[in-house]
C-alpha cells in the first residue's frame, strides 16, 4: 500500500505543478499515470510543438516546459506509479481514500486530485480477433521499457511520429526491426522520416508499406504475424513482438463512475472557492475539470492547483492556519534537504 | 483622449499579461501606471530577487519575469502613459467609460481592468513644511528621465537600494551629487554600497551621514538646502535639486472613491464567472482584487487575467462568438505583423 498526503491522478502539467504547490505546504504527493511517463499531453501529443501563452515564456516547446516542471519539483521528491490507470476508488471510515489501479496497485491518501486532463491515454488498437490473449506475451501498445526487447525480433506497426522514433530507438536494441504501415507515406518530423530511410538502406530496419498485420500466430506467447500487402498477397514473419503505435485516445474512463459530478465529460467543481468536487476530500483541476467560463489552457491548471492545495492543507490539518508567505520571502525548503533562499539585503557603513 | 479596446489600470504582471490574453482576441490595450516603469511590484520592489513559483521556473529574478512579459507583449504593442495616477473615471451614456488621470490626461475605453496591485505608488515624502512649492521645481520624489540632471547639482536623501543606485548613476551625469542620509549605515546590495564608498573617495560623490535635510530655500525654483547633522550644526549646501528616495508605498488611493465593492483595501470580484467588478464594463485582476481563498500570488493574476479576457470580447462584440483556439495550434499573429506558429508536421515517404 501506497500512503501520502495527496494522491494525484494525472501527471500531466496541472499535477506536477501541484507537486509544487502542496510541497510548499509540507504536504507529501504521489502521482498515478496510465502513461509510462509524466508530462500528460504535453509529453505524448506534442513534445516538440511550441506554446506561446505559459506567462512569461514568449516561445517554449511542450517537453521543456515538462522538463521544467519535473527540475522545479524535484526538491518535493514526488513518487509515482506509472503505466497504471487508476480504476477505483474506495472512501473509508475515517474519510481517506484507497485508489486501486488496473494493475492492482493500492494507493492510501486523505485528499485525491484528479487531474486527469481529458482523460486516460488509452492505446487504440488494431481491430484483430486474438489480440487480448497475447497482450503482455509479446504485444504492447505502449513500451515502457526498451530494454525488453534487447535481441528480440520486433514488428512496429504505423504511420506517425512513435513509430518511426521507436524503429529508430530499437534498430540498435532489437535483432530485427521490422516497420509496418498501411500508406506509401508516414507522417512525422522530417528527420525521422529520413534517419528511418537510411536505416532501412543499411538493412537496420525493415519498412514495408501499403500493408497491414492481419494475423497473431502463437501458442501462449507470440512467434509470428501475417502481414497482407495491398499488391502482392500475404507474407509470415516470424516476430517474439508485435508493438501496434497508433496513437493514444484519452478517455475519462473509469473514474466518470466514481459518483462525481460530471457535465461535457469533465468533472463538476467550485470555482468559486477550492476546486473542489462534490465528493469532500477529492479535488478536479486542470482539464479535467469545468465551471462556468472554464479554459482548458495550461495556466488555468497551475492557478487551480495552488488554490485547492489550501483547502487540501486545511481538511487535512483541520486546526493549524497556515499563513502564506511570498517565495522570495520564505524561500523554498525541499523535502530533499534542499533551500532556496534570495539573499538577505546588506546593511554596511560607507564613511 | 487616448483611445483602446481595453484599458488596464497598472502595468505590473498581471497587467502586462492581460495585454497578451487580449491580444490573443484581437484587442488593443493601453496602460497606466504611476511608476516610470513597467513591472508594479517586481520591478519596484525586489527586480533582483528570486521567485520559486512561477510555473516551469524552478527560479527567476522578478526583474527577468517582467523583461520576459514585456518580451511576450511585445507583438501586440502596447501603449502607455506612465508616471501618472488615474485619478477619476467617468462612464458615458454608451457604457464606455472616460478614465483620467492626475496630469489630466484623458483615455477612452469600452472595458477598464484594474490591475493595480496593492494600489499606486506613492513616494514617502520628508515632513518639510514648503516640500508641495517644489515640486516638480528642483524636488522629484521618483527620477523618470536623468538627463534632467545633467550639469545640475543633485542633493539625494535616502538609505536603501535606490538611493545608492541613482547616486552611481548620477554621479557620471550631474556635476555634484550629494547623498544625505540619517544612519551611519545603508541598506542595499553589497556591491552598490561598495561602489558608492569608492566614489566617495575619488570625490564623484559626497556622502553625508547622521545628518538629513531640514529646510528648503529659493525663490520659485529649488537654489539651496538646510542639513542638520547629528554632532555638528548645520550646513547650507546650494542645489539645484533635491531626490528624497524613502521609498514608495502603495495606496488604493483614488480608485477607492469609484463606486467599486471594496472589502479589505481591495476590489470585490466575481470569481465564479469572470473576475467583473459591482461596475459593469470594468473588471479586476490580480493583487488588487478579492474574493473568498483569494491568494495575492502572481500565477493568479496570469489565470485570472485570461478569464477576465474572455468576458472582456463578449462585452465588446456582444454578437461574435469567440472559439478558443490553443496557441501551438492558432499561432500568435501579433499587430506589428509578425506571427508565431508550430511547424506543420511532415508527411513523406520513405521506399
Ligand atoms: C496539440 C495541442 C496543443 C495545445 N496547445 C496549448 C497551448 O498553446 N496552450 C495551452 O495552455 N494549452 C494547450 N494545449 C492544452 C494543454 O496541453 C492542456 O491544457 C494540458 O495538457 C492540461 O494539463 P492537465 O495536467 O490538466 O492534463 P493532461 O495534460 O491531459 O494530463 C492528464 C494526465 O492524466 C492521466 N490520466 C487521466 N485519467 C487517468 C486515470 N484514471 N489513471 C491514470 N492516469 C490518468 C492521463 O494519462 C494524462 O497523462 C494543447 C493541447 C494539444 C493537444
Ligand atoms: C518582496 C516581495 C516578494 C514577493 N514574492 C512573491 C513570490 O515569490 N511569488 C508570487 O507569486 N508573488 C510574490 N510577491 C507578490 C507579487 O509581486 C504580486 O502578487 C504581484 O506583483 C501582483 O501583480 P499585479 O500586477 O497584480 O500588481 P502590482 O505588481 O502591485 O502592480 C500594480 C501596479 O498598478 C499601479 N497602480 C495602482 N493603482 C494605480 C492608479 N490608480 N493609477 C496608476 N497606476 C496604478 C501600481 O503603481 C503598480 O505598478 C512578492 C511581493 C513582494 C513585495
Amino acid at each position: 500500500m501506497i500512503k501520502t498526503d495527496i494522491l494525484i491522478i494525472g501527471a500531466g502539467p496541472t499535477g506536477l505543478f501541484t507537486v509544487f504547490e502542496a510541497g510548499l505546504l509540507k504536504l507529501k504527493c504521489h502521482l498515478i499515470d496510465a502513461l509510462p511517463q509524466p508530462g500528460g499531453q504535453c509529453a505524448e501529443i506534442y513534445p516538440k510543438k511550441p506554446i506561446y501563452d505559459i506567462p512569461a515564456f514568449p516561445e517554449i516547446l511542450a517537453g521543456d516546459l515538462v522538463t521544467n516542471l519535473l527540475e522545479q519539483i524535484k526538491p518535493f521528491e514526488p513518487t509515482y506509479t506509472l503505466g497504471e490507470r487508476a480504476d477505483t476508488i474506495d472512501k473509508l471510515d475515517d474519510g481517506t481514500f484507497i485508489v486501486t489501479t488496473n494493475k492492482g496497485t493500492k494507493h492510501h491518501a486523505p485528499v485525491v486530485v484528479i487531474a486527469g486532463g481529458l482523460g486516460s491515454f488509452e492505446p487504440r488498437k488494431p481491430q484483430l480477433d486474438n489480440i487480448a490473449d497475447f497482450e503482455d506475451k509479446g504485444v504492447a501498445y505502449i513500451i515502457k521499457d526498451p530494454e525488453v526487447y534487447r535481441d528480440k525480433k520486433v514488428l512496429i506497426a504505423g504511420g506517425g511520429d512513435s513509430a518511426l522514433d521507436w524503429s529508430i530507438f530499437l534498430a540498435d536494441v532489437a535483432s530485427e526491426v521490422y516497420l509496418v504501415h498501411r500508406r506509401n507515406e508516414f507522417r512525422g518530423a522530417l528527420d525521422s522520416v529520413e534517419k528511418v530511410g537510411e536505416l532501412s538502406k543499411r538493412g537496420k530496419i525493415e519498412v514495408i508499406t501499403e500493408a497491414e498485420v492481419t494475423k497473431l500466430h502463437g501458442d501462449d506467447q507470440l512467434e509470428a504475424v501475417t502481414v497482407k500487402h495491398k499488391s502482392n498477397g500475404e507474407s509470415h514473419i516470424a516476430v517474439d513482438n508485435f508493438i501496434p503505435l497508433f496513437g493514444l485516445s484519452p478517455k475519462l474512463g473509469p473514474i466518470a463512475n466514481w459518483g462525481l459530478e460530471i457535465e461535457k465529460n469533465a468533472i463538476k467543481v467550485d470555482n468559486a472557492y477550492d476546486y473542489a468536487t462534490n465528493i469532500p476530500g477529492i479535488y478536479a483541476v486542470g482539464d479535467v475539470n469545468t465551471y462556468p467560463g472554464k479554459l482548458k489552457l495550461i495556466l488555468s491548471g497551475f492557478h487551480e492547483a495552488a488554490i485547492m492545495c489550501q483547502s487540501a492543507y486545511q481538511r487535512i490539518f483541520p486546526d493549524k492556519r497556515y499563513v502564506m508567505k511570498y517565495t522570495t520571502v520564505g524561500g523554498v525548503k525541499g523535502f530533499d534537504g534542499s533551500v532556496k533562499e534570495a539573499k538577505k539585503e546588506v546593511v554596511k557603513s560607507i564613511v
